[in-house]
Parts: structure tokens; C-alpha cells; sequence
């Protein structure tokens, strides 16, 4: 995105950052209508895990730091039931990212009964390029995970959940030149970011997308004719890997509960991750977590509903 | 799709026609392995309704032939176990089509309680474009709503619902070029297609896509070398209206229910639809039915899942 330059910059040092949204945070900064700010953030479980952590390692991660976000960011003007407007304008990883995915008993993911055991893959991010196993490359999409104003309600919110004024929604194809619209709840509207995403299917099955530190540059501006109720957004996708039709392998999810299709479609894609193209079932977890979409296909043909995942065939060598 | 000649014809005569899955009905066709077969279908209300029926038409309409297939054929040599190969070779509309939804009491439908009173949209089919009110053009992508094979349980069973060995799937992707592979549960598998859609939004909310009688010309094959519980398939999209990346407007739906979620997604989306681009609320619902793709964006982040719905801006003129 050309046509910018950045006003503000806020590094991820300690100062910047905090750890739940709250409308009683004091802001960092405090910017005007128009204003670009460079933005850097910190990975989801804030420096726990690096380039040689191991699954053994993931077992010792503590949930307590999740997620370090930076801000939160005033902007003049916004009051409540407004709308910020967040155009996003760059996306940058490190270098370097990685999926985890946790012991059973702690109940995250969407399979934890499956997958008893920790598992991690650190992925080398080179340009738009993410290096899985067996030659498999993924495409890099950038995003923040985390991207919010603060809640009207007062008091410490957890920042794992979503919310009616966004956070943790892990929303991918909120890419650099999409636009974002929040509601806003408090006066100065009260903006965070964290958690970013080098690359994520629909549905981050796993519990992690591509968990990167990052930059990302916005640009702020608030909107009195917008009347929503949850978050908004425009969008270019991309809509595929390549950006354009490709060949992808469905499986389907098929149950009178939404969520149990949701689990079928993705195990039955994880068996075939495992039995057609030999990786093993952690190694299919993560990277459907990674880049395999999930569509609700219909949710009107009583009793049952359709989920189905979708795998890029042109990821594999 | 070249490189094909069709071996076998069915008409839409009422000879060829059922209304209900059962592995006790007898073929209409038994064709051996390569065989292609071209299926006339009948649209999803079978004839109730035509180029000038209005939505008091909509009130009358029975659901009792709810949904004519055409079939079942035999194909030599599968067996219980088997997966059965589907081609999808061509499919070709008849030049109209229909969405339409029901009186609310009926339930049908994702929004019935918001959506009282019946509505309906008669489509002229030019081509690969379908014609919307005000100028709104919406791209064409036929595929088979209804596509599966006997279920092995005795007995006859309701077309609505979608079984795990496929049936009222819904799933747009199975578009032309497409490969579809049904777990086989009876001798010669017994396969019927029909309730073809012209377009189709993922989700089809207000329970219709754009329903088109429609031939459907398909190539069977056996394989023994799969292992599936539900249909699983291979296809190149389109994922996006133009088969590429392109504008899209983005509502989120955000809830503790995975459903709710859903709902709140399409509420968001209609009163989008009707505030910014000057569509009925009827018009809106089924426009998003018609053209508006559901993605789960999360179904990981405890206690509130993330569901949006995607417009494709470049139907508006």
C-alpha cells in the first residue's frame, strides 16, 4: 500500500503493552482522525517458545501472558456508537513463527480428545513463503488475530474470546488493504492489536494459527454513519492460496449439530492428510489449523447441516 | 469438460423419477464402470412454480414431491464398502430458475422468525449470468444440491436432510470438472442426483439456492482403494464469483453457539444489504441465499466462535 507514512510508532516494549482488554487502561497514545501508526507486537504466548522449542516444551507454556497486545491507542474524537474505522496497511513478520497445540486436558482445540499429547511446528517464514514438512510450502497471508477496541462493559476482559467489539477473532482475510469497522463503546474508542498470523485456514482447528511477531501499520478514522452491532470489514481476500481458482480436496462434515459437522469435516480431513499424503496426525492438525478453510455449506436442510474443509492441493511439492 | 461421449440418457419422465432415498427401489439404469450417463432433473418443487409465479404462489406450494430425483442407476461391481467415483462433467441449466423462501411457520429456512411471510425471485438465466433486481447480475456456477447414493438402512428416507452417504449436501463446489467420492452401502450403489442450483451462496439461508431444472452428465467409476464415512471430494471452485481474488464486504457473527453465531452473521449481512445497498429485507435474504459464502473464521477461541459472511461486490453495477 503506497500513499502513507507513519505518524506514530509503538514498540512492544513493556509500556506498550497489556494483557486484557478494560476500558480503565490508560491509553499509550493518542492520535488523531487520519493518523497511520506502526504498531509492534508481541507472539501469542509472549516470547514462551522460540526457534528450537520442542514439544516438550509446550507443555511448560503458561496461558497467563495470552494475548500481549499492544495498545490501547485513543483516537480523537470516537465516542460511543461510533465506528473506528481501521484501514490496515502493512503486515510484517520476523522471520519465524510457530503452531502449538496443547495437552488434552487443557480443552483447547477443536479435537483435544484426539490429541492427548502436545505438538508444535516452528516454521521458517521466508518472504510469503512458510516451510512445513516434506517440501509442503505454505502461502503467507498476514493478519492480526487480535484486533479490538475496548468493551463497554467495565472491568478486565479476557482477551482469548471475541467480543461484540472485536479481539480475538481470528478473522484471516483481514489482510494488508482490508478495512475494519468496530463499534465503539467508550470515548476514544480504545484500539488493540496482537496476536498476529503469518498464515490460518477458516476455523484455526488446532488452537494456533501461524503465531508470528509482527508489524502491522494502520490508519485510524471514525465514522458517525455506520450503525453495527459486531464487527465489519472489506475485504481482497485472498480467497485461495494462490489468489486465484486452484484445485482443493473437500471433505465433508455431516451431523444435526453444527459444531459435531464442524469436528467430522476436519477429522475426516486429518485422516486423509494421514493416509493420502503420509504426514503424521499431529503433523495434519497443524497444518489444517494452518490452511485448510472451513465453509458452512447449508444450514437449512433440517435435520442436518453440511460443514466441509478445503486443502489446497498446490502446497504439496 | 472434452473428451467424453455420453452412453446413457435419462429424462426427467416420471418413469425415472423418485422421491425419497431407499435401497429397495428398483434402477432405472444399470451401467457399467466408465459408463456416462446425462440425468435430466426436475427443479426442487417439481413444477409448482414458473416464470410468473409470484410469492402468493409460494403459500400453495406442497412440499410432499420435495425432491424429484432422477435415478436410481446401477453401476456394476460396487459393493458395500466401495467408494463410488462421480465425475461431474456438465451441467446445464434450462434458462430459469427461482429462489424463493416460506411462511415462517414452516420453519424452514435459517431466519423463519424474521421472515414471516413468503418471498420469491424468478431468474432469468442468460448464460453463465443470472438476473437480480436493480442491475445486480449474479455468476453462474450450476451444481447438483442433491447428489448420493441408497443409504443402507431399510426404509424410506426423507431427501431433505443430507446422509453420510451424501444426498441434500449443498455443497457448491461440486461444479463442473468436479470429482465426488460416496461411501457405497448397497449393491451397485444406487445413485440419484437432482435439485440442481444455478448459484448458491454457502449456507443457502433462506433454504433455496437458485433451484433450475438442470442436466447433469456425470462418469462413474468403483474404487475399493478408499476408505470414507462421509462424501469427500476434488474440486477447482470457483471460490470467488470471478474465480480470482475481488472486493468482498464482510459482517462477523459472534456467539457462544455456533448456530447463533451463524444468524448473527446473515442478520448483520441483510441489514447491510438493505441499508447500503437499497434492497428489500425479502430481496437481501435471498440474495445472501443466492450469492453469500458462510466461513468459519474460529471455532477455537473459548466461549465466543467467530462466523462472517462474504458479498462479492462486483455483482452491483
Amino acid at each position: 500500500m503506497a500513499g502513507y507514512s507513519v505518524d506514530h510508532h509503538l514498540s512492544d516494549r513493556e509500556a506498550n503493552i497489556h494483557r486484557s482488554f478494560d476500558n480503565s487502561l490508560d491509553p499509550v497514545l493518542s492520535v488523531e482522525q487520519g493518523d497511520v501508526v506502526r504498531f509492534e507486537c508481541r507472539d501469542a504466548v509472549d516470547g514462551q517458545l522460540d526457534l528450537q522449542s520442542t514439544a516438550e516444551d509446550v507443555t511448560d507454556v503458561s496461558f497467563d501472558p495470552v494475548h500481549p497486545l499492544t495498545g490501547p491507542v485513543h483516537v480523537e474524537g470516537a465516542e460511543p456508537g461510533d465506528v473506528l474505522e481501521v484501514e490496515l496497511l502493512d503486515l510484517q513478520h520476523k522471520g519465524w513463527g510457530y503452531n502449538v497445540f496443547m495437552p488434552g486436558e487443557m480443552g483447547l482445540g477443536l479435537l483435544p480428545e484426539e490429541f492427548p499429547d502436545p505438538g508444535i511446528h516452528v516454521w521458517d517464514l521466508e518472504g510469503d513463503v512458510g516451510h512445513f514438512v516434506n517440501g509442503i510450502e505454505v502461502p503467507l497471508d498476514p493478519f492480526p488475530g487480535v484486533i479490538g477496541v475496548a468493551p463497554g462493559e467495565d472491568g478486565a476482559h479476557d482477551t482469548l474470546p471475541p467480543y461484540d467489539t472485536g479481539g480475538n477473532m481470528d478473522v484471516k482475510h483481514l489482510t494488508e488493504g482490508s478495512t475494519l469497522y468496530l463499534p465503539v463503546k467508550n470515548e476514544g474508542a480504545l484500539f488493540s492489536t496482537g496476536d498476529c498470523h503469518a498464515a490460518q485456514g477458516d476455523g484455526e482447528v488446532c488452537v494456533t494459527g501461524i503465531e508470528a511477531e509482527m508489524f502491522v501499520t494502520a490508519r485510524f478514522n471514525v465514522r458517525s454513519d455506520m450503525d453495527i452491532h459486531q464487527p465489519q470489514f472489506e475485504t481482497d481476500g485472498p480467497f485461495t492460496p494462490t489468489g486465484a481458482d486452484e484445485r482443493m480436496y473437500g471433505t465433508t462434515g455431516i451431523d444435526s449439530d453444527l459444531m459435531e459437522a464442524t469436528k467430522k469435516a476436519v477429522k475426516h480431513m486429518i485422516q486423509h492428510l494421514n493416509e493420502e499424503r503420509g504426514l503424521t496426525r499431529a503433523e495434519a492438525y497443524i497444518l489444517c489449523s494452518a490452511i485448510v478453510d472451513l465453509k458452512i455449506n447449508e444450514v437449512v436442510d433440517a435435520p442436518n447441516w453440511t460443514v466441509s474443509a478445503y486443502l489446497p492441493e498446490s502446497i504439496f511439492p
